[in-house]
């Protein structure tokens, strides 16, 4: 938070400057009485306290984050600004905000950065930096680990951590030198950047990326959005010299598989029904945002809801897929998705020859029972989460699509939906008890459902 | 058909006469032919051969049964005449008439009539005439075995399935007493118990049951549509005396569960909402819909399109849920969901507790691994069915919820969506190919995904 605080500073945002001070005063306080509870001993962390941990660290840091825009007005009620940082923490990137380009830039640093922050799992920072501070967190990792990955990275959790910092740096950094070719401001280059790493799609600009109205700028997004939404082991092992790994690996193939046929279909669907007047045109609009939707990142070049319905439905669909595993993306990941469709291809198999022995493969590998069965109850979950999220917020009285697709492009993190919700409109139509919903909604997505549910079972509370 | 075509001379539709007696003499003539070919000796039919057997009896059935329509111009062409009776045989109730009460009453009467002979399964009539033709078909049954049932009934599948005939008739016969004392005419008490018991909701009137105008009606209807939605299997332990088996079937209690608290919270919302004037009112429009979409019936009382959206998605939450297995509804049925929500549970659990053995169970038995994989990947192929259907249905050009709930409508036989497909619209706005699309997916949907999909696998024609 210093980062932003020079920057009103520098911009002369003395509103911001004073709000940045005094939260950054309470962080402080907050984080010496968390140090003497701390320090007296190296605390051991079971699996189970993890997920308290993890859930507790996304919601506080979300409390302190909001604090700098409900003091300098930018949002006028607390439940929006924490709405609007847990957005940013949970890489959702939904704004409650009616307008952007007239705010503090300072306050758009800060939200574009809480994007960046979360892209890459504050849980992960916290993992590298904790030990200093005498925690143990060895089972955090599990936590957090978003999705099911095969291999485990390094059994050196910190240096792992490290490393994939330093991958998620590095891509960022190419980013903004790609987006300042682009002639954008390096205030532009590196808010765009926070919002495309994190695959989270906060933005400066009001209509999005839209707003910078350059072809290549939106190639360059959609590169860095397709790289958000690998899983970041494939860079490690890529480093390591193992592309055939890589190429080799089932879900990134579907990954890229779905990107192509989507952004295809898409595109002739343009084409036919006159949208856009050439391929070139066409395929950019509709591969920008299959990859937006797909990565979940939640960025837009135009307003989508006026395409015509078949394109619609082409997102609609991507809404339940989300990134791969690994990545900064959310969603219910690729391969739990392939993983349900090897399944549902296995259960005809088996039903033609019922004494045949049909093992889940996905690539070469053999998935165990145990694994799909849990994949199944995940998937399963993540649908009642989201339908259940549907029916509250349809009290709002919006239409039916604006409110299925507001349910799952929170709990995807996706942050922009159909109806009410495209691109064109944001979240201050709804009340702060939908927002308290649809922060809830996020967190539970972003934490992979089960950290945040377990908290509300009985036999967590049972044995210390 | 011998029915409606003696009812087309006793009510003078000599369009009708000439059709029917038409229809009737092509399937005499194919009949004798099929004779022809089936007598020379009992032929013995493997699991995989009946799949083909189930599939071509519907799409055949519905190939004749659509002469009628289309001969006497109820409809303007065959292919949505095909769609009307695919609708009838797969007991979706989904009409392609733009009015209903201006027909022929014969024709009315066979469209009837199929949703009565598709809800308990031609094929389990079948399955008691086709021994006589020379045909074992003990391995029909598991084609056509709605739902995952545990216990099976008796071996005796010939005896079993006239005893299920018997208690199917029973209740038909039931119902239209009932409405005969709801002053209904015998015509309609007949019509509106057809629709009822095969789960189907083919009506006589433009505005379904709406169009009687009566609470006694709504109310008997209601009560007959919850039995329809039943395990069949359960009326059969009941009359053995086994009542208790009854009251512990863990998803007969799912089922009561959820129209209950649907039921209440839906007529909640319509007082609170100022629909209705008072409870009484509220409950028996709020139950009436929650049960005609759970048991996939599709009768209407009135346009709920009209409702808040909070009532609506309610029911379109409905929409993936369906009847109990063994019972005349479609959808993915009550024990399917409740399994994956179990599995979901338990997936929590072993998050909690890594090294715990945790079994999926239901009501007291245990679910073996096998069938809870099997049961995650219907769910997953009648998910992706829907979708890609809504994405094809798409192309119509009509809002986003009218496409999704037409797909699922579809899939799931349901008859009544949302949007432009609700108890107000009608499918005369659908395109022939739309029609041919829809006739597929509600055929795929009545047989149980499976059935049908194993066509269209390599392995189902590699060994003869
Ligand atoms: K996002
Ligand atoms: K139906």
């Amino acid at each position: 938070m210093c980062i932003p605080f020079a920057l009103s500073i520098v911009y002369k945002e003395q509103v911001a400057t004073e709000a940045f001070l005094f939260t950054i005063s309470i962080m402080v306080v907050f984080h010496v009485i968390l140090l003497l509870f701390l320090r007296k001993e190296p605390i051991k962390i079971k699996a189970k306290d993890s997920y308290l941990f993890v859930t507790l660290t996304w919601v506080i840091a979300t409390a302190f984050g909001a604090l700098p825009l409900y003091l300098t007005k930018t949002l006028p009620t607390y439940s929006a600004s924490y709405f609007e940082i847990m957005s940013g923490f949970t890489t959702t990137g939904a704004t409650a905000l009616q307008t952007i380009e007239d705010q503090l830039k300072s306050i758009l640093f800060w939200r574009g950065m809480t994007n960046w922050l979360g892209g890459m799992g504050i849980v992960v920072l916290f993992v590298a930096i904790l030990p200093f501070m005498g925690v143990r967190g060895a089972n955090l990792v599990s936590a957090e680990s978003v999705g099911p990955t095969k291999d485990k990275l390094t059994p050196h959790i910190q240096h792992t951590a490290m490393i994939l910092w330093g991958i998620y740096v590095g891509f960022s950094v190419l980013e903004v030198l790609f987006l300042l070719l682009g002639k954008l401001s390096i205030f532009d280059a590196v808010t765009v950047t926070f919002g495309t790493m994190g695959a989270a799609g906060f933005s400066a600009k009001n209509s999005s990326i839209g707003g910078y109205n350059s072809a290549y700028v939106d190639w360059v997004v959609i590169v860095f959005m397709t790289i958000a939404g690998m899983n970041f082991a494939l860079f490690f092992k890529a480093i390591q010299g193992r592309i055939d790994k890589v190429i080799k690996d089932a879900e990134f193939r579907v990954y890229i598989s779905l990107i192509f046929v989507f952004s295809l279909v898409g595109s002739v669907s343009l084409l036919i029904n006159r949208v856009y007047p050439n391929f070139f045109t066409a395929i950019r609009y509709s591969a920008f945002h299959v990859i937006s939707v797909l990565t979940t990142t939640g960025f837009a070049i135009c307003d989508y809801t006026s395409w015509p319905v078949f394109n619609q439905m082409l997102l609609f669909l991507l809404f339940f897929v989300g990134g791969c595993a690994g990545s900064a993306g959310g969603g219910m990941k690729v391969v739990r998705i392939s993983t349900l469709m090897t399944l549902a291809k296995n259960t005809i198999k088996k039903r033609l020859h019922p004494r045949a022995v049909v093992q889940t493969r996905l690539g070469g590998d053999i998935i165990a029972q145990d694994t799909t069965l849990s994949i199944a109850g995940f998937i399963g979950v993540y649908l009642l989460t989201g339908f259940v999220g549907a029916l509250i917020i349809s009290t709002s009285g919006r239409s039916l699509e604006t409110c299925l697709s507001a349910a799952f492009l929170f709990v995807g993190n996706i942050g922009i939906g159909l109806g009410d919700v495209g691109p064109a409109g944001n979240f201050s139509i709804f009340s702060p008890i939908l927002q308290w919903v649809a922060s809830f909604l996020m967190l539970v997505g972003r934490l992979e459902l089960f950290t945040v549910y377990a908290l509300f079972s009985k036999s967590f509370w049972k044995r210390g």
